[in-house]
């Protein structure tokens, strides 16, 4: 993805208001992994096309991603990404707030650009899964006041907030080569699985992740009582004692942050919470592959993504 | 506009998530002046078309003004609108963020409702005017962080945060009529004019309006030093005395708020302030008018037009 970071980053923020502007380069060229627009590229050329047509779609998805960004980070209340500071803290709510918005236009802006004939599908497919991101966002914040949330209304909030996005790019490369619209399908559904095994092991990085690596505060998801899938696990194992222990640490004028942190985590490691977190996400690897074996193209086409599937999955950032 | 009331008044929000939809009908019901609605049918029916067809162009204008509604009013941190508590006010500052954010979105949904053909021009006016929005409430922003703004950097804010969005709609209906391109011009341009003279109305009834009629605090851009035009036009009037008693005022921790307000109001008393925005408020819709009788329909065509150009001119509200 050299190529996509070079077009993301020529793009020209270098106009008035800087104050609008200036923050959504900010956040571009912090890098960050451009995941979506490697999907989007990757599913079109396995379907056989240049994947330089995806250009302005990509730009478009990984501007969204990144206003999502910008705005969860205010929502949050995070300090911290991409080892930097967020851009609600490095300048403030408002222009987090505005610039966001100027983003989220600016991905139209960028999706109007992709050749005519493909306007109708692409428009339908990328607003439908905008607002699906929205109800994801939607149902974690929820999900943060409720004080119990199932496991499958986690996995719902998930698909949507994360997975769909992924889906979506992928779908759109194979849209933008005129992919089968069975295979079309299958590739959505290959990105859901995708994008949950993905979200789980966010999950799981917030918590067992290394800070350097990461960029971000480990286990601010346990202080902000995230519904995480550690969580929500932990929760359907332990007995009441315990619950009682984790709710009265997380509530605790005298601990640390630090100290809160590490007394959950010795309890999601009692609970032998790496291995099962490990399998679930094996088990929606698993599923995203056998979607794949199922995408009428040859063999030695499906490669790339394979690869990129193999990088996810032992991903420690 | 009762049509228009009942269109949108019809839309379903009762989807889940309920916290993401429901304040999007709470500030959708809550009524205003449907103006951009308004000014987009209008607009067809002049050139000559059933109006009908600017239903969904129609909506998805009056959703991206109201989310531009909600997003403003958290970072001016106002607390009523149309004589109701803001969304961020009745709900908090995340759902105000996000469920503006979702109405952005659901404006393209139904701008890709209207028929194919207009798509180019329809979303690429709309895009363009979707991001001058956001760049005028920039401006408008950085205006309350400096000493001193000019009366031509007042006018280039406000012809984007407000006059570009009436100009778009007159546009718009003009596109959905197949007006002639010479038309369309001439109908932004009134619409530029238009909205000026809109916005130094409300400049003008923020600080001599009524508040039951206006359904919002009178003087907060006063208290809140906004520049306005009669903040602006006042200060080159008045002498540094004068200067700093207004200062003083409004950095008072004795004075109550109306204390405040009443000294900057008899401030502008004195220098004929409601005189000088009279003057200058009728200039624009002269040229709105200018504007209107070079356009090349018969002169019976334009007096809807006409007539809600004058409503405007008398408005309260």
């Amino acid at each position: 993805m050299k190529d996509f970071e070079k077009i993301i980053q020529s793009i020209n923020w270098q106009i008035e208001p800087v104050s609008l502007y200036e923050p959504i380069y900010y956040i571009l060229q912090s890098g960050g992994k451009r995941l979506r627009p490697s999907l989007m590229q990757i599913a079109c050329k396995m379907f056989g096309k240049d994947g330089k047509i995806t250009k302005n779609a990509a730009i478009a998805i990984e501007i969204f991603h990144n206003f999502t960004l910008i705005h969860d980070d205010v929502m949050d209340n995070s300090p911290t990404r991409r080892n930097r500071d967020t851009v609600h803290k490095k300048w403030n709510v408002n222009t987090a707030i505005l610039s966001g918005d100027a983003m989220m236009i600016k991905s139209y802006e960028f999706l109007a650009k992709v050749p005519k004939k493909y306007w109708q599908k692409v428009f339908s497919l990328f607003t439908k899964t905008a607002l699906e991101v929205c109800e994801g966002q939607q149902y974690d914040m929820d999900f943060e006041e409720r004080d119990i949330v199932t496991i499958e209304e986690y996995f719902k909030m998930i698909r949507l907030k994360t997975a769909v996005l992924l889906a979506c790019s992928l779908n759109m490369g194979a849209i933008l080569a005129d992919a089968p619209v069975k295979d079309q399908n299958l590739i959505y559904k290959l990105g859901i699985a995708l994008g949950i095994a993905f979200q789980l092991e966010d999950d799981y990085l917030d918590a067992y992740g290394d800070f350097e690596t990461l960029g971000k505060q480990i286990g601010s998801d346990i202080l902000c009582r995230k519904k995480t899938f550690l969580l929500l696990t932990a929760m359907q194992k332990i007995d009441e004692g315990k619950k009682k222990l984790m709710n009265v640490t997380l509530n605790s004028k005298i601990y640390s942050d630090e100290e809160k942190i590490n007394v959950i985590i010795d309890i999601f490691n009692s609970l032998d919470m790496p291995k099962i977190c490990e399998v679930e996400i094996e088990k929606y690897y698993e599923q995203a592959s056998n979607f794949l074996n199922q995408i009428s193209v040859e063999e030695n086409q499906k490669n790339e993504l394979k690869t990129l599937i193999n990088n996810l999955k032992n991903r420690q950032k």
